[in-house]
């Protein structure tokens, strides 16, 4: 361990103290420099990314990697409308969330604080730096953020307009810390500082992921996979379910809230599943079907074990037949990778034995899996989605970046009121 | 690793699954006969208890040991008590904690439910057995409990009671599973159980603290020590300072919300320290001060570096005369165990400043250490006290151990209202 990654934190953390020393407002207003910096060195963005765009293009990267890596105009303004939005979000800091008096007077009251040191461990998508930075800086915590090396000139020239806005502000631009030095072993050591750093969050592909949450001595909260169910439930309103499909699918099949299994009761196949298989086919997709499914549409194709288990992030969907809602939740409950469940029903006694026998980080009723998000379930922006069942579970927005503590006023209450008495002990 | 502990991970993951199907009448009940049990049991427990107790006089324990080991019919009704206590707490399990309807008409509502399966692993005090696992069914939870060899008859005799009760329920024993084998290399596997454990909790010394985090792939919440501060602020109330020092230091001092270092105002320390450091030695505090603290009384030992980082455990305080408020915060700042620091200030400004620089899990205004308790500040029972920040800081009761998980409720809105009627992707 070189130290490189030690000398960093110890210099954002004290970077945290200042920054937890500003008011709301200064906090508001840096963000808003921010986005106003952003814009500002566009220019340099861009060109930056062109460098990035043009080793990764030499490098044969997919079109996939090359549109998660690309930045233009409209993805600046992108960057620059998010900041500006969490900018404008309530402040978490210093919220009193409960208060309470106890029955000896002694008023308690939980109040939420920064967690501290964030470390914000990400692959591609450069807008990662500025959002991230943003939601650290929001809640009053600094952060470190260690992002791919496909995307080193581009998080670079981000966190250069990020400094210069700090800079603007007289705080230290250690708040918002890049570790440039990519290499692996710089990720280990960020891993191991217990002292130092209060989260981390890895968000990208499984390798990374897997490799952050096997090293680390850190907290970390992630989720792995989105491996997101469809029930359409006997009760079911046919067209409701078949929107939520279709949606759920087809209109953006890479992300983690788009569904990969679809469930039918039986009692409601010969109404839904041919109208539902014939949209899915006009829409590319390969279906994968149990025996019960494949009959009605001989293109289907068998269904194994694993397709059941697959996150496809593709136009890609397993399919079976149950026999009852007690069946559907036994299927979740065995492939589940804890991240959306979605239940169609009119029926609400059904939809509350669904809601309360599945355990995922969210559970809809009625309504498409693609609202997993932090935006669409109104947090503002997210800085990563949990299926870890600990402090925060689903989108974590500014607020899961705070942790609440105990503030106790009193007029001089004591626990053992006679030890001030007796003299002697 | 030999499985064994996977085993009863694997079972009590799935007796899991039907304690979260008891409605919160069924856990209340549970909890109520489980201490109903203890009860009845009582004689066996103490015979247990017996066996421990002459297995570690004969193993030389010391008098602390021996008393935190020891069971008699008071803290066996104690532990009963504490039972129906919990057993009578609000049901967290399903509790809506907040909703709100989003302009596109759905409802997203947060909601309470369990972690899942927590692993217990604590030393000594047999209590602990019934106390965490009344915690965790509370709050829809299995547990596997691992406790210290030195208890092994006591936590044996006690789990039995627990299990009649899960029995006579009609519930699986392995919700409250005892790993009896108490060999390290079990509590390492225990804690590489990432797919099945979803909380470890230590409690014990620092030894078996850092073996617990040093090792854990599981996520751990934990606190190492208390080193808590009392500064006596220039606009104290002497009389106040003077209570809530001999509360915080005197009353309980082996406990982790003992005082451990006094802070004094120079503008006040002439008034304040004669009169507190009497006290302190009239109740055999040892006190070491820094030069101005010796000034006052020439019993006092020189405080080193090493003082104002310790937590002594014992009738030993560290002391220091500070120039400011400021200079009282960078001296908590320095050496805080991030556990409990307390202010005696009648200015309310000088609180609110002090508040907002401090981080720690409990910080008091005008009132005594000794209230960083789950019973003191309402959480009821405690499952430990957390000075990690995440998930929970301070003590931890049952709320502690449930997560917010989103519930969505919708009439089929989708984020793509165009898909469905393009027939063509």
């Amino acid at each position: 361990m070189s130290g490189y990654v030690r000398n960093l934190a110890v210099a954002a953390r004290q970077a945290q103290s200042v920054i937890a020393a500003c008011s709301g407002a200064q906090r508001r207003a840096l963000l808003e420099d921010m986005a106003a910096q952003l814009l500002e060195g566009h220019v340099s963005i861009l060109s930056a990314n062109a460098l990035d765009m043009q080793a990764a293009r030499e490098g044969g990267a997919s079109n996939a990697t090359l549109d998660r890596l690309l930045l233009d105009a409209v993805r600046v303004q992108g960057m620059a409308t998010a900041l500006r939005e969490v900018a404008a979000q309530p402040d978490p800091f210093g919220q009193i969330t409960r208060s309470d008096t106890r029955p000896n007077g002694v008023q308690v009251q939980r109040q939420r604080i920064p967690l501290g040191l964030i470390a914000m461990i990400f692959e591609a998508r450069p807008n990662v730096t500025a959002e991230a930075a943003a939601l650290c800086l929001k809640a009053g915590n600094a952060v470190l953020l260690r992002g791919g090396s496909e995307a080193a000139h581009s998080n670079a020239a981000i966190a250069t307009c990020l400094h210069a806005a700090l800079r603007n502000a007289g705080l230290p631009t250690a708040a918002v810390s890049l570790i440039t030095d990519t290499a692996r072993e710089h990720v280990l050591e960020l891993l191991q500082l217990t002292d130092l750093v209060d989260l981390a969050i890895p968000r990208g592909g499984e390798s990374l992921i897997r490799f952050v949450a096997e090293h680390a001595r850190v907290p970390v909260i992630k989720h792995y996979q989105g491996v997101c169910h469809l029930y359409v439930d006997r009760a079911a309103n046919s067209d409701n379910a078949l929107a939520l499909l279709l949606d759920g699918k087809t209109s953006r099949p890479g992300v983690c809230n788009a569904l990969e299994t679809l469930l039918v009761h039986r009692d409601i196949a010969d109404a839904f599943l041919p109208a539902a298989l014939a949209a899915l086919k006009q829409r590319g997709v390969q279906v994968r079907g149990d025996a019960v499914t494949q009959a009605f549409d001989a293109s289907v194709v068998a269904a194994s074990d694993a397709d059941y288990a697959a996150e496809f992030l593709d136009l890609i969907i397993a399919v079976r037949v149950v026999d009852s809602l007690d069946a559907a939740i036994a299927h979740i409950q065995q492939y589940t990778s804890d991240h959306t469940e979605v239940i169609v029903t009119d029926d609400a006694a059904a939809a509350d034995a669904f809601v309360r026998a599945i355990r995922s980080s969210a559970v809809m009723v009625n309504a498409s899996s693609r609202f997993n998000d932090g935006g669409q379930l109104g947090l503002g922006a997210e800085i990563g989605i949990s299926t870890t069942r600990l402090h925060a579970y689903g989108p974590m927005g500014v607020e899961s970046l705070t942790i609440e503590r105990f503030v106790v006023h009193g007029s001089g209450q004591v626990r053992h009121p006679n030890l001030l008495s007796s003299p002697i002990q």
